[in-house]
């Protein structure tokens, strides 16, 4: 379990240790417009295996971004929310965005 | 060369492309704050080899994020700055500091 002892000093090493992987922010990406299916997002992560989208789901479960739910049905049904913390990585995949936007901008120009 | 043909389709994966490594962001992070030699570099990004610190910043420096000055002087002194393009990358740096800052006071609440 993350502790505050075990967090690193510099804030911005804290959030690449949680978010800092780039299928985990294409994970957030896909989860700030709503609740997915294990299906729907490997299926959005072009080219991530089955096992490494586990390991990262598992790891932001841990961490508190994101919570699984699933349902008693046949075959079974899991989904993926984020939490009110997961949620307010939105200020740093925003960042990501308008950064990203500028640059195909300003490339697309010369 | 990066040309707008390469780049992926969402802004946030090509934000992801050009700083999305946790020694990208701390390399940015450091130059944030003023032009630096490469062994300033290399002794506060704890744990990088020569090797992986010479491939990050000559990636970077491809990209448009840093432009490297080498003086004419024995030893050879060499110094690295964030371009305008680097620069505007501070946007994406304080969201995930202030992002880890709230983590990291949540957490310690608790």
């Amino acid at each position: 379990m993350l502790t505050i002892d075990n967090l690193p000093p510099c804030p911005v090493e804290t959030t690449l240790m949680l978010m800092g992987d780039k299928w985990k922010v294409l994970i957030i990406r896909d989860l700030l417009t709503g609740t997915k299916r294990f299906g729907e997002l490997k299926k959005s992560l072009n080219g991530i295996s089955q096992k490494v989208l586990t390991q990262h789901l598992r790891a932001m479960e841990k961490s508190g971004l994101i919570h699984r739910k699933v349902y008693a049905e046949v075959p079974p049904k899991v989904e993926y929310t984020l939490t009110e913390v997961g949620q307010s990585l939105k200020q740093v995949h925003d960042a990501m965005l308008d950064w990203g936007q500028a640059y195909k901008s300003k490339n697309s120009q010369q």
